[in-house]
């Protein structure tokens, strides 16, 4: 792919997509999941009336895909003018890049599949917008502008960042002084944890599992490598759907919750010689390496849900096997030096990322109306804010919640006067 | 696509499939596969060894996928000489059909797509072979054998049958003394019931449900219309993913099982109202019909994985509606009169068949495995059978369950003669 | 315990029970029971206006608590005359009855913990009342007739039988021709299997256990013994709790069936080395005997809720044992010679029926309304019926769970006319 | 009762128990207990071996049973002398307490059912030992030093609490700067929420209801009043019984995440008409108050496990009732005016307190060990560590769930030396 060269009358890039033509599409799809995303529509709708966003710059590094293109719809109608590009490039959905550029009139910078030439073309796009807010991942963005501080923009006032990667980065960076401006961590809020990854992210790791290999969960042992948010969530669902799930931890704490919420708990070494398929979610490196290469079962099948293609050791896996083939589109098939054959989905590369469609839209939908929020409430209140990572205020929290709960038609309960003097009262001496 | 034309030497049409080209693809699946079905596995070692069906002529009507491709191969194996062509058009896997007639000398007769005509000219293809067994499919290969008295091959000798719709219409026919030869009903086995349609096509239709739509389940209020094998199970593994069950039935003693289940049981008039999405497993007609589409919720989501497309009504849907539009590949967007949208999934027809790949190799194992036993049986005793549908008998469930335990390295106990003794015992008088 | 001697005033024993004094709190109970109990609530109401009993002398051998008496007031109230005797002495409820006797005019003959003699002169009192009916357990009142047919009352015409066992000893007498009267096998209608089997006493036996040993079943390794209607209720429920469940089969189809749940399947050998708590739910003797009892992990729980006392083999447990001791009021502590401690709950018999109050009264209702219109059936059609055991038509079934739902507030669907005829048509060649 | 009298030789009050006869029985049922508690037991052999207490005398307000017993027990073997009298004097087990007496040489002031005056008493009998270390419930012991500061021991160093009350209280205090000594809180470690209250808490709660009325779970419509850890535990385990959950809440992040569980969730007003059954567990006031009971079904059933007696308005209900009555032990029965009868468990007090036997020893036993680490840690640090409410670090979290893993025989896994260099190099800049 040749370096983009579509520049607007200006002289500035205005878009760079696979296919203007895909946009009809594009658009039906991003609408297509406003729809199930309840919470998002009642943040725009408050966003269009209020312009907060009037006249601010935002550069957006972001996966463009139905869900989020329309939390950039929201900011954008909340008054902001964007500039985006996409931090995943395997993911990124032409058609809908193709309809922000051409019916949102949003800068977009994204291809499925593009080289890492052009995609740093796309982030130095974005960056020469002179944002005024960045919305990161990885805190990329940020870490670009202080590397260059000649062309840095001055403008650049805050930021939000959505991944615990870019937020420990961001902290480290802060703790030495060096935040240059105050950063909002949509990336740990609670409708993240819970929402996103314990629904959203591990129906879509099932989801993915079974696209590539059309196993069937019940009566099959499943090792869960990583009791997290997202390993609790996934281990839960396999057990409704009928499999036997075996957790592997490093943390005695969480190990003591996987026994007691019914699941078998070992060390990956005896797990490897058990499972039948292997799920791993833990952030860290070489969770299955060589020595439990050595055990798994003939058939074994092992996916990664976690940290990039890190956390399945593939090169190990490569040097110990003498031959290997595609068996299924997402399956390969690697035949080990004693002929045991394992199997690999999606290279190692997160399964729910690279298969499946990622978290549904009404799971997107309360992360992304939290982020507005979070770009909101970080706006109104920067200049009084020191240089620091900021966590989500728990009431955005509950502001979401309260639009979902609105859409879904539930009421909860009000504490009575009463109540609430009662609820304060227990703090006094009785 | 025009009237077949490959012929082989003799003028007998050897085969007619897409593309032989795609055999090396459809060979590798089918091993794939085979890898999954410990049972078939078993089995068909012994129908190696003991050729039981040594110059059988078998006529089959099933559907050609990796999963039936290796019932094929093991009744081959054991001897027998196979005509194959598929019931349903629509999910012919062309690959392994290719490889069929490629690289396992079976005449198949199949093609994803297939008009009416060429679907008629595989029937006959297959007849034409002068099958001593049919392996049918709703009785097809039986009625048109008697439909032609004059033509019917006299050599057939008996039949297995894999539907339950099958079943009915033989079954009605053996009581009118109209039945030509015995015929096993592989359809109604333990085997079936429990393993393929309680777990396997369970998933199956969740999966479907997935891909055509990425809805999150937690937190998703689903109608399952039907409290049968495949309902009850779809009904569990939606409550394991979180979401909230409404079952309807028209069998008071199955909606007060859903109730102890943990469902919630109303009519398909309440169940309207108040529904996300819906699923349709009950082998009858207009199950969603005229009076359910004036209650659906704004943005209800239909589904069918019952019989046929007949489920819902999509005839009087049609002229209910305003305007329509597809959303995403298989999902129809519905605008109905007064402005509501409703989505129906694949057309209303069979969500599972139709966009996932059916159930899953290790439970299609069971019961393609006993279908391998049921015939192997059935030729065994077929003088001293009447003309009648035969059942599957219980000890040939108990050999495939046991030949999977095995698989699974599961060990399970046995009766000691003082322990048989004591059950014995129980049946006299204290 | 003397032989009772109270005599009504024409010589004949009119009831004898603990004391007449506990009557009040008897009735109390007893119209607690039938709050919970709205299908024997119809069905009595329909006994009252229809008096199909009217001038039937019913002997019954059933277990006397607050549920059943709700059965005999219902037949009673139908215009049957009562006398009554209890086949688990241990679990008679005195107080109720003392109601029964008392505000009931039922003749009353059973007392908690009374001896095999006066055992028998109870069931003596009840045969001398020479029913035309009887409801019998374990075929005991049969038995009992036959085997003196000097004074059998020939009046006896028809009966109903409770238990699986009777059943069994039932049917090995009609095989011989020598069975006296059609008898209705209310012990394996659906109903029972259903509801009493896999909900009800699945419940007793895990509230049974929790009052005798207040274990977290969160996290416990527990092995349950038989995969019956029983055996899957529990097996369900404790993993609905948290507990990680591993069954014991000598089916095989019953053990795939449990694996594909999400249970683990092993034998009761490698079973015994591994888990914290056993259940024997079999009706087998011995399950767990000597070569299992040298495996236990030290402080194994051991109980059963199957048949008698016999499926632990508490013989040889003793003599293995080098002290034992009570160490809560159910629980015995066994050390053994090794050292290792295994505590045995309720001396090995069946821990629902000692410990917990059996079956609650809403599943009760669906079994004793079950037989309520079982008797009436067989009734209305005793001339017409062979001298067999016969099924309880699927009707009465569906007649029961109608009146549930009813009682629920839940309605149904029914099929269109337009439905049925389509249901029909399916049997008809397309 | 009188006041105590028993004084010892030197004039103080060594004791007060019911009954030293009950010792025996109480010995054996605490060491019963302890047996299920191996974190305790590993902790315990830590304290014998590094006496860490030695001289230290304890003052401790501590419900009395069999497993609270073996805190008391593991910290004298520590070295320390206790005084202990029990806050719940409805709990206190009078053979536990006898035995700590005789047996264990601890000053026990507990009498099941004690009146006012004599809980006074016995309060001031522990403070009168002039604790160096007050473990405390609700900051009553630490309340009354600070009240009479002329009496108050000085040699109050530091202290533990319980219960989230007590924290409240304590950390009011220590905001006007007059906390007297250092206290760590034990009623908020992850062990206590995870654990007592998700897994523990959450079992007995359902065991004191079926205790007290022995209602089928399965098919039962329940309402949840609260989705904390406990309300959270007691909706999954109900659910994995069968039952139908409404979940009522005033946090719309909880209400969301039940939804999300599988929960329905509404407001306790609309619940009110749809309920079965109701347990509340909010720590509130009048969870269930005039309004709800207008719209309660018949035969509807409340009980409350949460806050005392406050969360049913008992007051409001009595006056709203036209007569009531017993029905069963735990059990009574109110007539509204209207004529719908309405039955309260445990007259609204706690029914896991009151019915069941709290927490299960295994699951106290991690609260326990964590209670005893807590102490050891304070006092080791109390001379450095501020007059505030302290948390219990996560490393005693880890240290208990660590000894847990162990009895199991549980492994789990380590970061490996690159593993952990890994997940340290994520913080770095790319």
């Amino acid at each position: 792919m040749a370096t983009p060269a579509i520049e607007s009358a200006s002289g500035t890039l205005a878009h760079d997509v696979r296919d203007l033509a895909l946009a009809d599409q594009g658009k039906r799809r991003t609408e297509w999941a406003f729809q199930s995303m309840p919470a998002l529509q009642s943040i725009r709708k408050h966003l269009i009336k209020t312009q907060p966003f009037k006249g601010l710059r935002i550069g957006a590094l972001i996966d463009i895909n139905a869900e989020t293109a329309n939390l950039i719809i929201a900011l954008r109608d909340g008054g902001a003018s964007l500039s985006v590009c996409s931090p995943n490039t395997d993911v990124t959905q032409d058609d809908v890049a193709a309809s922000l550029a051409r019916d949102y009139s949003v800068r977009t910078f994204a291809i499925q599949g593009e080289s890492d030439e052009v995609h740093t073309h796309h982030l130095e796009a974005v960056l020469s917008s002179k944002p005024h807010f960045t919305v990161d991942h990885d805190g990329e963005l940020l870490f670009r502008l202080i590397a260059k501080p000649s062309v840095a923009p001055k403008e650049t006032v805050a930021g939000s960042e959505g991944t615990v990667r870019g937020l420990t980065r961001l902290r480290a960076l802060a703790k030495e002084g060096r935040l240059p401006y105050p950063v909002i961590a949509v990336g740990d809020s609670q409708t993240k944890h819970l929402f996103n990854d314990r629904y959203g992210a591990a129906q879509s790791i099932l989801d993915g599992i079974l696209r590539a290999t059309n196993v069937l969960f019940a009566g099959l042992t499943v090792v869960v490598a990583g009791y997290g948010w997202c390993g609790q969530g996934v281990a839960l669902k396999l057990k409704g759907l009928g499999a036997h799930v075996i957790v592997t931890e490093i943390d005695p704490v969480k190990a003591v919750t996987a026994v007691m919420d019914g699941h078998r708990v070992m060390s990956m070494s005896e797990a490897a010689a058990t499972g039948d398929l292997f799920v791993t979610i833990t952030g860290g490196k070489n969770v299955i390496g060589r020595e439990h290469f050595d055990k798994l079962r003939n058939g074994a099948i092992l996916c990664n849900a976690g940290r990039l293609n890190v956390e399945i050791d593939m090169e190990t896996l490569g040097q110990s096997t003498s031959s290997r083939r595609p068996v299924r589109q997402w399956t390969e098939e690697f035949t080990l030096r004693d002929g045991r054959r394992v199997h690999v989905l999606a290279g190692g590369r997160p399964i729910n990322l690279v298969l499946a469609e990622d978290s549904p839209a009404s799971v997107m939908d309360l992360f992304l109306a939290n982020h507005a929020l979070s770009v909101e409430y970080l706006l109104k209140r920067n200049r009084s804010l020191e240089k620091a990572v900021h966590s989500v205020p728990h009431d955005i929290d509950r502001q979401v919640a309260r639009a979902k709960l609105e859409a879904m038609g539930l009421k909860i309960d009000r504490l009575s006067l009463e109540q609430e003097q009662y609820m304060g009262s227990l703090s006094e001496p009785s």
